[in-house]
């Protein structure tokens, strides 16, 4: 099958398609003709080398995917050739070809496109995982959502509206991101270049007022998170495109307040895990997707033979929501 | 009924035997005449004016107690004149009498002396919910815990050891706080002053191998903490003995190793909460202390008119376990 390669691993890293094996699928995994996938910055990094891929993942870029069943394996009991599934792969994703195990596919709702399914497995796995597993978010309780034009944000805001009935506060640097935001659920949003968030919510929320914090910047916000934290708070960090140093912080609000200060990636979790992640997610939230409640926000689809591109434009922060490939 | 009075609440603060009104218990608590009461760190600090009662709490200090039910309330259906309790207060053990919650109320194990049963509920409860509730520390998971010679230390060595089968690692400053550590169970204890605790457990059990910490030092042992934990590592807070303000700290681990870094005290808790941890506590614990499985370890026990001393006595760091106070 053609797969895309990477060509030196490294700062001057390029891409190339080439052909390599097809992989054969376990007796418990399905081949999916690849329809489409999306990007995601753990692609950026690979290609860098400063992020390999966890031991028995494919070593090609890709970390989701949309596409038809081509073969099941012996003991496969959910799938046909032909079915139309999506899901999460731990890599190879960019290819013509990809397995995966049944019980982490997922079927594609009715009137969903290829393009779109491809743009929904991390980043509303991530912030589910975040919201419900790890930030345990309740009914109507207050969110603080990050870099919310970002994939995870994004969907971080709609699962927050429609599965939590949260009250959402996002935090952006560009206005078209803001009110992206707020059309998809948020109830306020700040542009953290022109505000502080924490000023802004103690004055429009009130003091320790805010229940789960999804995260990807770190070190800027960590004074200003422990500040709008409420009672039994928790901060879910998932990147720190911010910086990860922090200098002269204080331990007295985990205590005061109780709050729980977590990290997580999906990519590391077990097989096993994310199994269960994505049977507890697909049982919320397809028939959501169905009726077009949730929608994954697409930035822009590329053909694949263009992916270069399509990363130059993940590199610079020019995307609000999913960029996707096609045309494998 | 007599009680112990803090006069000039702060630094000069001196305690004197006074009379105040006996507690009327509401419908659904229960009178008990104090038979022992025991020291914690928290009355030390709410004699200063530093940690004031909660809302609704006695202003008498005491977070614990044991004694005889004298009078029950209206709807009271689990407990009648005459029977042993001890339990958990918000406040008030210093007394000749208490009312506490009949859902608060535990049975004190035949054989268990007053004294003995006075010395479980704070240190207990609170090594219960930090192993249990918040470390979610599992069977054979490798714990840590520090202060080891400290009531919550010696309680926390005893839980892991004989509701979860843990490997555990006790630190502490003085030999004697070792090896009390390693007769309630410790398999690894280290002397923070003569040694560097993460290298000998790096060397002893290895790289990333320490699932739950109980912490109650704080800043000097960030570093060390973050470089012990295991994947999915879990670090819990009940107080900053060794300071709170942490220079140059990275995020990374947090992020790499998917850590939980949470803080909790329980005082403040709300009387559902505790009642419910005290109801999940002797469920797993009474038959233990019963057969003498688990022990209160007690340091030193004073007639209550010598409180002052007794005080002096934590203050002066010179306990290994409990201070208990009777003869009310």
């Amino acid at each position: 099958m053609k797969a895309i390669q990477v060509q030196n691993l490294g700062k001057r890293s390029s891409l190339t398609i080439g052909e390599v094996q097809t992989p054969k699928p376990s007796s418990s995994e399905i081949l999916v003709q690849i329809k489409a996938t999306a990007l995601n910055r753990a692609d950026l990094l690979q290609r860098t080398g400063n992020y390999p891929p966890p031991e028995g993942a494919s070593e090609i870029l890709g970390l989701e995917m949309s596409g038809v069943v081509e073969q099941v394996g012996d003991k496969v009991t959910k799938w046909q050739p032909g079915d139309r599934v999506f899901g999460l792969l731990a890599g190879g994703g960019y290819a013509e070809y990809c397995t995966i195990h049944e019980d982490m596919a997922m079927e594609i709702p009715e009137n969903l496109s290829f393009e779109k399914a491809a743009a929904i497995p991390e980043t509303f796995l991530t912030a589910f995982q975040a919201l419900d597993w790890l930030g345990k978010l309740q009914e109507k309780e207050t969110v603080l959502i990050h870099a919310a034009g970002s994939g995870v944000g994004t969907s971080a805001i709609q699962l927050a509206h429609h599965l939590f009935d949260a009250q959402i506060i996002a935090t952006a640097g560009k206005q078209h991101k803001l009110d992206t935001a707020k059309e998809l659920g948020a109830d306020f949003a700040y542009n953290y270049k022109e505000q502080n968030y924490a000023k802004e919510i103690i004055n429009d929320i009130g003091k320790d007022s805010v229940d789960v914090i999804v995260d990807f910047i770190g070190k800027p916000y960590w004074h200003k998170n422990m500040d709008v934290l409420a009672m039994d708070g928790r901060v879910v960090y998932l990147s720190f495109l911010g910086g990860h140093k922090i200098e002269e912080l204080s331990l007295v609000p985990i205590l005061r307040k109780r709050l729980t200060v977590m990290g997580s990636t999906l990519r590391n979790r077990s097989e096993d895990y994310k199994i269960r992640l994505t049977q507890a997610f697909a049982s919320k939230t397809l028939t959501l997707f169905k009726d077009k409640t949730l929608e994954p926000v697409i930035d822009s689809t590329y053909d694949w033979t263009e992916t270069e591109a399509a990363h130059q434009r993940m590199q610079n922060n020019k995307n609000t929501g999913k960029i996707v490939l096609t045309g494998m």
